[in-house]
């Protein structure tokens, strides 16, 4: 069984996700500058969630590059991985409609939750599937990313009660771990030239 | 005539369909975790639909692995096909925004049904167009699950006037029928290697 | 320059467009089978719609088969008639919601027109571009149906203000003409096993 | 890595964006031709945005035709854009729905000029990558369209609050300048049979 409809699928389920977040930014009645303060909440919110999204498929995009059969585990691991982040709009638009209060807040924090724990597990059965020599294991190594996100999560969901931008700013402190550039990454990437070690790339 | 595009076509639409059911969760207008209340029944019937959809993604998959040409008749079984998936979104919406009431258990048992006899109709179709070799008809083999699945939704139909929860319960069995990998099957599939006899998987 | 893009961003917009079309029947509050009475007409216009742009897909399908290099003005004219198709949602709506009023289904055949044409446009850009041997213009060949067919939108706008069903009536037997395979077509076919006559299809 | 799922993914969203743009426009309720009357500034908006999306598809189209590899830079710079163009939508409902008034004409234009400075950022991160012989760099050339439509932009932007419709009326000049095919490129095209000089068609 080929990987191109997995992928095919995927990339459409996530491409039609960051798109359809548009939608709930409501284009505001009156026409002056001010009647877009309102959207601004929803527009953040917005663009963080963008950036997770994106995030994932950038690296579902490098984790299945090394996948050359998809199994029945592998289907249905991969779909529950879509189906936390078929969430993500739905928590998007209850925090931006909020204004980011504390418990929109955790609960979007618990989606991006379990959304890393399903990208740890589709993973895992993809590691599982490939065997001893599994090029994604090697790939994706000490994995501190994956292990230190997870944590933040945590971390964020609890303290959103008392403080709800703390916890905003540990998404934004994540995501950004996961857009800048590893260092290390690209010059391993560079003298492999080929499904480097990026390629494993783990959930945000 | 390639079946690259069938493909292609048959998942932007099931991706698109589990994608917008999101939409008819709206996101409440209070904070606090008790207004997530209302939106628990829509939510439900979300998660029982998104794996509905994803069953038959894969299941659809399966069967297309096996055809090499396609024709009309093909194309318009799949297009049957798409259609009655295309009304899940509409059942699932009226099921979670009644909680689940008599009728809409009843109805959404009917789109079941409907699209479980136009995947059927789809196989036969690819079957005949195989002639007598068909590895389609080896695959699908004696077929139970094909067979019960529209007897138990014809029975959930039945009672779900008196007992909607009972109705509920057989729609949750038959996905997890489905979800659940068998044994034999995995069996066979690992021996051929390759488009084994899951190949065939038929609808839930 | 491949047609592979061109063909998956039709598929892509026709596949979005079939499905949020559904989205316009909005879930009665009501729980009863009664409930569902006020959807029938927006649920007959969808259905009316989806067939048309199952045969827009299906039509678009064959013809870009015989195509092998994409122009500039094959881009555009493809862009055209996608244009047009993005109005049937707007124009089902409008049909559905006004209980088939006879200027609604007027306006209905006028984007059917508009998108006969924008087909039969895109149909005579790959033929000029394919040259004398254009394999598109063999298979076209008289294509009675592509000249019928505007003919029958003409005569439905035409009589919609007298009579709006009979104009629903001359859609529905238009798209009946295109569903129903034409025997001698798939003789052809079988014959040259091939991109036979079929392959150009033309607008319905 | 291959650019196939990056293709893949960018034609899935600006297919998504330019679909969900129709459901801006809602449905009127009143059945008659001056019913449609209130709709005609979000009708003309939408062709507009229709226009400038499918340009930057179709630009998009031909500047990875010179790609073979996609770096990390690469795959953000495009999401980078992708972004930008995910607010045409909201911009093009604003805009219309207040009847093309001062301050939604201007924030149109910056959303216009964003786009095409994330395009020009991506085409810069291409060349960039492919060094020395550039293809991309080649076919791009003294790209005067690319220079002189951010220009035309920032003048629309500027002069909006005097003359919301003399900005207007640049965006239908930009629009065109890019749909317009240009005669000396379709010959360096032909004569290079291939990936010519309007391969790396910029930002409109």
């Amino acid at each position: 069984m080929g990987k191109g409809r997995l992928e095919a699928f995927s990339d459409g389920v996530i491409a039609i996700l960051i798109t359809i977040m548009v939608l709930e930014m409501k284009a505001p009645h009156g026409a002056a500058l001010a009647d877009l303060r309102p959207v601004i909440p929803a527009f953040l919110s917005y663009v963080l969630s963008f950036a997770y999204l994106a995030i994932y498929w950038n690296n579902h995009h490098h984790m299945l590059h090394t996948v050359r059969h998809v199994s029945g585990g592998i289907l249905w691991a991969n779909l529950h991985l879509l189906f936390w982040l078929s969430l993500v709009p739905f928590v998007t638009a209850w925090m931006g409609e909020n204004h980011f209060a504390a418990m929109p807040t955790a609960v979007y924090g618990v989606v991006l939750l379990a959304a890393a724990i399903a990208y740890w597990l589709l993973q895992q059965t993809i590691i599982a599937r490939q065997g001893e020599a599994s090029p994604l294991r090697s790939a994706v190594g000490g994995d501190w990313k994956g292990k230190l996100s997870p944590l933040l999560y945590v971390v964020a969901i609890a303290i959103a009660g008392a403080s709800p931008s703390a916890a905003q700013a540990i998404y934004v402190v994540v995501a950004l771990l996961w857009i800048v550039p590893d260092r290390r990454i690209e010059r391993f990437y560079r003298r492999s030239d080929g499904g480097g070690p990026d390629a494993g790339g783990t959930a945000p």
